[in-house]
């Protein structure tokens, strides 16, 4: 299964597209879609609906992990995520995939087991479970794997990585 | 000038597109998109850009005047609002429009003098300017209406008005 985990925002958007084999998770693509400044709010969701749009087609997800964003995390710029992430959950939409949306602690107890545990945390499971030599730099990004990895964990990743361990 | 004011929300949008004359205003169309609420969420997140790419194709507006949402506002659908005034942003700008944004109070002071004006004013007062029957039932298409004229108020239908009145 590939699945492409989205960690939405105006400015910059995580993604990271995580293909679950049998016994292991691949990485096929991690990055940041970033929108420019000096253009008006409105060309930049647009800029960011056609650069996910982009991605669907050169990745050829199965499915969309995205954020369930709530209020209480920023209000300063909550508006401005909320309308990112209705740009990716509609993208996602047009281009014919299952959308699934996960609260941060549903994210955080699937991928390090604790609903309450710290980014860093995360991070550091988010890079043992795709064997990176070290945690990714970009927050955004990193938020995008744990996503991936949360919604692969739901559809069964607990078997594979059982097996991953028999395989050693 | 041709416009169409737009009152975002994943449920029900409200549309109105407004053609200012010389002297006066006239209603091309006015009306709401509604999504089905039987479907996944991004699925009527894609639904409502399409149904609003497809008013832009059919009326042509040179411009599009949605309402700024804020959190303050209603903390529980606010950011179902965010998502479906992100959609109506993106495909805005996709279509090449001009996007301008307008808060509540804007709207209210200029459609009906008073950036307090309770909803029943603002309504009286889209259906004097467009010379309707009766003030609009759907608040959502009245609201979309009353962002529309505000729009033109800005870009000069006051002058429009003083012309109208004179010809009287």
């Amino acid at each position: 299964m590939r699945v492409i985990g989205v960690d939405p925002g105006v400015t910059r958007t995580g993604f990271a597209v995580l293909d679950k084999g049998r016994s292991r998770v691949d990485v096929v693509a991690i990055g940041t879609l970033e929108t420019d400044k000096g253009l008006p709010h409105a060309q930049r969701l647009a800029d960011l609906g056609r650069g996910f749009a982009a991605l669907l087609v050169q990745h050829r997800p199965e499915v969309v992990a995205v954020e369930r964003v709530f209020f209480s995390v920023n209000v300063k710029t909550a508006m401005s995520v909320g309308q990112a992430s209705g740009v990716i959950l509609a993208a996602g939409a047009t281009a014919g995939l299952p959308v699934f949306d996960y609260t941060p602690t549903e994210v955080k107890l699937s991928v390090a087991g604790v609903g309450t545990a710290p980014k860093q945390q995360v991070g550091a499971m988010v890079a043992a479970v795709l064997r990176l030599d070290a945690p990714l730099r970009s927050p955004d990004a990193a938020d995008a794997c744990a996503l991936a990895i949360c919604h692969l964990n739901r559809s069964g990743l607990a078997r594979a990585l059982a097996a991953q361990g028999a395989d050693r």
